[in-house]
């Protein structure tokens, strides 16, 4: 791949950063971690002296990145950031972010006058040209949507003075699409629901959550299956409410859930011990010794092994050296996807191919310390 | 479990010994033993001076017992046998003594007044007032019939001496039945046949054999599925048909299946390596790690685990000392079943208690030296 960078950033070996396993939004030390994976919150803004994507010129979408490109190494919190033009990265890295939760799907699709700003920590990440001028992200590891939102604010109150929004004393924040207008604020929860897909209680609950209008999606956003039990819940974004509001609203809800969670799990805890046990172990067994296996159903045991560190079936000690079992767990959900696949082998790899590294991976990283 | 032993044989720990690795039927060190798990003949006999067993009274049953007591002591390779009565065996031990294939199903049903011969090796089993007064069985390790007729004629010449059999010079050994009239005698073979079953080929296969008068069971015998890939072939007796004949024609197709097995395994390497290592190692991996598991589940792990040795995927080293693989293989193959982990227990289980202890038995034995 090709980085087009800031500064002196230019560094080939970027991604590699990014696959290690020091990301502290995947190390599993943040409240809740064993049921909520993690936190997000993203803003959406546009800058007033242009037209909205859909309706800018080529030229202009080049001057929005150049002004962000200009404005982000004023901001302490993504001085160090990584810029992307989105035309200059390989497809095998274009998925290897999007699988990472980086862009969006559309963002990638046509990428000319696209770009991407990541911290290294890959906390922050901002879209430019995606929908709006600027969707900015923060994630924190488990159940923290407090610390995104600090974090965003920061941010945005920084651009806010240098890029000047589109802002309306009426309506708030302009956008895009009407339904962003106000806030510009969406939040979500990636939640990891084993148990209440083994009692079945699952389907229920998230018609419920239809209904009171949160918004459920797999690990990979609209349409995707619910891989490995994660289920992501967020807001439809509201005109009227504030920022406060939004939040308070989904860790309300996050927090139903997590409990229901936690009422199955202690209920199979009871009923089906040796069941519980059974499965936790097969699965740890399997992925230990597998030499093919797909990225369904490596997510399948994955989040056995995660269920299990977090009944107690299993200890960090069985998996790696002390403290480190939810962390080596979550990064393996994303190490299992095809393209990070790839860029952990340096190769492009055919699905035959990835299903064999996939188990080589595994068995590496999961074979007892 | 009580025994009625002859000399001072009154031992409750018996079937213990039975119990150990040792025994020279399932060493694995036969003739072709990777496919031909046993080779089994058996003699069918009658006293001449007493009715055949559905017409003889309790009493002459009981003087058929007792004369073939008498005669055994002085067989060498029955002298230091275990003598039993079916009357007097615990309902586990009856069960115990079927999963080791040492009685018939239907010897234990109606046990008044029937009996049993086991020697020391497990290699010669003499059921008294089965369907025939003398049924007697011998069985060797791999493809050897030859050692199995050699066993049980020096038996059958002994017995022949003492207890004087019903012989027509015309139509030879006259049995109950008119199929078993003439040499009495019925061989058969144990095939271990997974690249077969995975290949698809088996059902012609045995098709053809059953066109061309052969006999398929399972390993259980008579109704029993191939559990495990397990397929007993055996003759239908012919009148007419010397001995040798007998053993002949079904050491034809024994080898011709064989070569079937081998080509179907050969054909599997080239075409499915990656697949079948993955089968092999995957099962390795349920069997090291489960804590719940039937005895069907159990032997298709065993039977894959078997085919995985032969195919050189796992080595005798990542199971057990060297040399001692397909021992401790042919040893599980028994010890999943029931009665066996009841005897290894020392206690009755039920079928989820089963499930539990055949876990931890195949845990404890697979795992890593």
């Amino acid at each position: 791949m090709s980085l087009s960078g800031c500064d002196a950033e230019r560094n080939p070996a970027m991604f590699d950063e990014f696959l290690s396993n020091s990301k502290s939004w995947l190390n599993g030390k943040g409240p809740s971690s064993g049921i909520v994976f993690s936190s997000r919150i993203r803003l959406a803004r546009n800058l007033a002296a242009y037209p909205f994507v859909g309706r800018a010129s080529f030229q202009q979408k080049n001057q929005i990145l150049k002004k962000i490109q200009q404005a982000h190494a004023q901001i302490p919190l993504l001085s160090r950031a990584l810029y992307l033009r989105m035309t200059e990265i390989e497809d095998v890295d274009k998925q290897f972010l999007l699988e990472r939760h980086l862009v969006s799907r559309e963002h990638l699709t046509s990428p000319r006058g696209r770009g991407l700003l990541v911290s290294r920590d890959e906390k922050i990440a901002v879209m430019i040209n995606e929908e709006d001028h600027l969707r900015m992200q923060a994630v924190t590891s488990g159940f923290n949507l407090q610390e995104c939102w600090e974090l965003l604010n920061s941010i945005d109150d920084r651009f806010s003075k240098t890029v000047g929004y589109a802002f309306s004393p009426e309506l708030g924040y302009l956008t895009a699409c009407p339904t962003n207008v106000g806030t510009g604020l969406r939040g979500s929860c990636m939640l990891h629901l084993p148990a209440l897909v083994l009692t079945k209680k699952i389907n229920k609950i998230l018609d419920l959550l239809t209904k009171i209008s949160f918004t459920i999606r797999g690990l990979f956003g609209e349409g995707t299956q619910a891989l490995g039990n994660f289920f992501q819940i967020s807001n439809q974004v509201r005109l009227g409410l504030s920022e406060r509001e939004i939040i308070e609203n989904l860790t309300g809800v996050v927090n139903q859930v997590k409990s229901q969670e936690m009422d199955a799990r202690r209920f199979l805890l009871r009923k089906y011990k040796l069941k519980m046990e059974d499965g936790v172990w097969r699965a740890l067994g399997l992925l230990r010794n597998c030499r093919l296996v797909s990225t369904q159903e490596s997510l399948e045991h994955l989040s056995m092994l995660s269920l299990g560190l977090d009944l107690g079936i299993i200890k960090d000690s069985h998996l790696c050296e002390k403290g480190k079992g939810r962390e080596l767990l979550n990064n393996l959900f994303l190490s299992v996807h095809p393209a990070h696949l790839q860029k952990i082998e340096h190769k492009v790899l055919n699905e035959k191919e990835r299903d064999s590294v996939r188990a080589d991976v595994l068995r590496e990283r999961l074979s007892p310390c």
